[in-house]
């Protein structure tokens, strides 16, 4: 199983930690895509390793898409390239898990109309004028689609992601 | 499945919420044990809720006891309750999870001499005084007990506690 994680600085570190961690115990291959190349920084401190640039990624090496918050989401969907790797992802009908406003990056691609998903409840209203169909609940599983609210969520959101991968 | 974490301020965040979300995402249940209740402070910054005092502890109600690292392991082993809890645990035979430098209160508590062990490198000469057979390892699994030396053997430390527990 490889498994692709976007994020930025300042991201949300345990939603970032606990699946990267979580993945590996498993002895998945699990890659982090950045703006750049190097080291990024999560909003407690922690730092983890970019294996490669938004433009090196090749959605098609990997059968899982993972958006952690914090603040990186935000950053990401500003490029172009984030966009066009979470629609490769839909389009090819591969598992796409995302918390907190890790959510953005895919209502920013257009991703989430007519679809129910979660987020983070400051983002709620953003997300349904995107046309989603918002629930508020520790985690939402929309066919391949698996959204949370929060770092208190992770425990649910990573027994549905993993639930998930074990039906494919 | 029932789990006793010991923390206290100052824990290692990721070697405490990594485990805690796990055990959640398999619904076990897991409560935290400290010096106080109230709210216990990460290195990083997070908290989390404390959901008895050391006192207030029976071990016979757990089935695994997990000490993540931090500052917390040294104040904790100066408080002869933590020692007692360890000990019963090994005297009953049931898992004991440590990490970085989660094992000063099992070589405080004299549980270690002739067992195969690591921990957070500084410690190494400290644990070999104690009579453990110290070993550079990701994880070491003796029996009952396991081991882990830093944050980045987290997926190896939970994927040897997950097996153990399957096992039993």
């Amino acid at each position: 199983m490889r498994v692709l994680i976007l994020s930025a600085d300042n991201f949300e570190d345990s939603e970032l930690l606990f699946p990267y961690y979580r993945f590996l115990e498993e002895n998945f291959q699990v890659e982090i895509a950045s703006l750049k190349k190097g080291t990024i920084t999560g909003k407690h401190g922690y730092g983890v390793e970019v294996d490669r640039t938004l433009a090196e990624v090749d959605p098609n090496g990997y059968e899982l898409l993972l958006l952690p918050g914090g603040k990186a989401p935000d950053a990401l969907r500003k490029q172009p390239e984030s966009l066009a790797i979470a629609r490769s992802f839909f389009s090819a009908g591969k598992p796409v898990a995302a918390i907190c406003p890790g959510p953005q990056i895919l209502l920013t691609a257009g991703l989430l109309n007519g679809r129910r998903a979660t987020c983070y409840r400051s983002l709620a209203a953003e997300m349904k004028v995107a046309g989603a169909r918002y629930e508020d609940r520790e985690v939402v599983v929309d066919g391949s689609l698996i959204t949370s609210r929060q770092p208190s969520d992770l425990p649910a959101f990573m027994r549905e992601i993993m639930q998930l991968l074990r039906k494919r």
